[in-house]
């Protein structure tokens, strides 16, 4: 018998299973479309791979109890397949999906599956393709009864950093793939992050791609080495072939995106939990994408004549990456206090320092600083804020006067950004014992008696503004 | 007979069916507890009001086709009216929603009720409990014909600007909802924007409250012109009686919300639409809030030394005006462009003059510069963003040094910004015919294979990165 079935051979299922099989799983799978089984039939000529053609087929190949990987298309597709699948498993099956679920999905089917018997996993699943082969970060939510039975093939399949494998149990329900989409909101901020840093140092001081190159390589040499430092350094390493131009130079500047950006927002805002940089980041790709409307409006609205920089250029380099470093710092502030108050709202008892250890490795975000953040989570489980840390909180002190310098002279030179600058503001209204809401309160209560209450005593109080 | 019916009697409803009687209207009026409705009638005695104390007698004191406002709490006791009602109401009878319904829901109900033969309009109502007495603004959506026949009504009852009425029809379907919560959006980023003025000037000038009364007071006569200037003038005149000292001083510095900002983030995030501004104001409302741990943490995390203000005081003021107005008018931008984008996903074929006509009476945002907003619209009905027109881009044009200083000074003082610098970031990369988004699309092309667009040649286009 089969230890773990996949559905879906689409690039990610397909790779799982070739991961799970080479970590010496005995795996089935199954593709909707005859096709694509085929087609992976021959590319796994001798693995210990079942390829089923009917779901009967499949589910009869597998040791009870099932355990199933579902990786199809989020949304219609993941409901159907599971109500295909239903009346095929016994009670006490796992149905793991994989797929990139909205987390509200996810805690609607785990609620349903549950009450009919069945055993419900959502995983957030990092990495894209070469991860998905040769070893993902996994987010895996649900009963934890249900994660102990396959925790022994996840972490065989997870990446590895310094001997931990990046998967962990995160919580029941929509846990996983909540702490999934907060991780695509952070890959947001963080590349809205670097390419303001981009913008300025190539604005102010008129850098090439080789010059970039540099930079970024230096810079990943140090507190921000990262997966997406180090692919921004070999980015800028990279010719067109039929221009001999940097390739960067030629690519539209016109941001995509598939929504998991948004969502992170969005849940913020359900939440009540300043999250500026991410959102930011997200409004930042949209305005990208205007580019005929943002090329029209250039001829109309003139900036500030530019000025030639005349300070240190290394200096200035540096600040730059102070203020990249302080404002990553600040969004990860912010991701994390948005993870507390989901776990908090939905009653999931993240561990947050585990959540940081497994995104160390398999995914977009990977990068040395998880490890403090790790760390501040075992000083302090309970940790409010990251930038409470002692490390964070001498980073962000130390770095504020470059920080404040690099937004004004972005703003002084009419280059947008807003990731730099909601990142300064936050960390400004975080420190503010006394912010201007006062006068908020004030207007509420004269024009539609909100009420307010007051400094000086306890109680909900109304002014008669007009007597 | 009675030509209009009001149901729900707290504040708001009780207000509109005064409104509507003192217009010379024959009302009927019914509220699910017999005790409110009795009240009223106390209240009402000598007026032509009908009181019914129950449903059925309520339906048949109208005359046909029936005309039923329901002023209800948004939500299920919304559809609990409507249930109720149905059975009673004939064909082609008229319900208005004037609560202050969620957009989705307003769509829900209105495809349902055409279904079941009835006319469904959903009304924004703007102006609180004075307003709805006296003279709201008014935003109804729903099928033509029925708005035509409560047009005479409406606009009766409805705000007056140089003779204009506060109402007009804004569209089918969700539309009036939709405006309104957009209304309210941007009432957000209003008084957002106007505490960070507020925090500035206290900040850098150690102002007074009386000084910042005459500040306030000198603003209302210009460019600023509005009722919440002109309410934020009053409102430092005001001295607690306690303690003689400024009541503004002694009000908590933690703002309440009642959701509808948050829902036109979230309908932005939606829609593909950078509405930074209002985010930012909602952010700042939810960082208010957090008071304890604001507290907590300005003990931790220190900011720059403050430095004596050293330039010249009437000029930074000045600095400060222009740096609102800029601020302001991209607030109303965004909030603008949104509605602009809403109108095509839903094919509401909004007419945004006029939706700014109607701003200029009843409602909060009320302001002398709505009629520029008119004005816009007028030279160009489809103008893509305010900031194109040649008043605003004027003015932001004009205004830009003053800003970028004032935003300046906050970031080097350590005061947070988050509405004035996103403004500055949208106007910035607004008028960027080259975003750093370029960057943004190599790194997803490089760690997800999601391909990119270039600026020489058509296509969508993958590197091989790894070559």
């Amino acid at each position: 018998m089969q230890q773990i079935g996949v559905i879906g051979l689409a690039v990610m299922g397909k790779n799982l299973a070739l991961n799970i099989e080479s970590r010496g799983y005995r795996v089935s799978v199954y593709n909707r479309s005859r096709e694509r089984t085929e087609e992976f039939v021959q590319e796994a000529v001798g693995k210990q791979i079942v390829a089923a053609y009917t779901l009967e087929e499949f589910v009869q190949s597998l040791e009870t109890p099932r355990k199933v990987l579902i990786m199809v298309k989020a949304g219609e597709p993941t409901d159907a397949t599971i109500e295909q699948l239903k009346p095929l498993l016994d009670p006490g099956d796992i149905i793991i999906d994989g797929g990139n679920a909205y987390f509200p999905d996810t805690l609607r089917r785990s609620a349903q599956l549950e009450a009919e018997g069945f055993r419900f996993i959502g995983m957030g699943v990092s990495g894209g393709e070469e991860g998905a082969l040769k070893g993902p970060s996994l987010m895996p939510g649900g009963p934890k009864d249900a994660y102990q039975l396959v925790e022994p093939i996840l972490t065989a399949i997870a990446a590895k950093v310094d001997g931990d494998s990046c998967c962990t149990y995160i919580g029941p329900g929509g846990a996983g793939h909540y702490v999934k989409m907060v991780h695509n909101g952070i890959e947001y901020g963080d590349m809205q992050l670097i390419s303001e840093a981009y913008h300025i140092l190539k604005g102010t001081l008129g850098l090439e791609a080789n010059e970039l190159h540099e930079i970024f390589s230096n810079w990943n040499q140090g507190e921000l080495d990262s997966y997406l430092i180090e692919i921004t350094a070999d980015i800028f390493t990279k010719m067109d072939p039929d221009t001999n131009k940097p390739l960067v130079d030629l690519i539209l500047d016109s941001a995509g995106q598939k929504g998991t950006g948004k969502w992170t927002s969005q849940s913020a805002l359900e939440l009540g939990v300043p999250l500026s940089i991410i959102t930011e980041s997200v409004f930042a790709r949209f305005l990208s994408s205007m580019k005929e409307e943002r090329v029209a409006a250039s001829e109309i609205l003139k900036g500030p004549q530019p000025t030639p920089f005349t300070g240190d250029r290394a200096e200035f380099i540096e600040a730059v990456r102070k203020a990249l470093y302080a404002s990553k710092i600040c969004s990860y502030a912010q991701g994390f206090a948005q993870m507390k108050a989901a776990s908090e709202a939905y009653d999931w008892n993240l561990r947050y320092g585990e959540i940081a250890m497994i995104f160390r490795g398999g995914c977009i975000i990977r990068a040395q600083f998880l490890q403090n953040i790790k760390q501040a989570y075992d000083h302090n489980a309970n940790l409010t804020n990251l930038l409470l840390d002692s490390y964070f909180q001498q980073i962000v002190t130390d770095y504020q006067a470059a920080w404040r310098q690099v937004v004004s002279v972005a703003v002084a030179q009419g280059i947008p950004v807003p990731g730099f600058s909601s990142a300064l503001s936050y960390f400004d209204g975080y420190r503010s014992a006394q912010l201007p809401a006062n006068l908020i309160q004030a207007q509420r209560d004269y024009f539609g008696a909100h009420t307010y209450q007051r400094i000086d005593r306890e109680g909900v109080f109304h002014f008669k503004w007009f007597e």
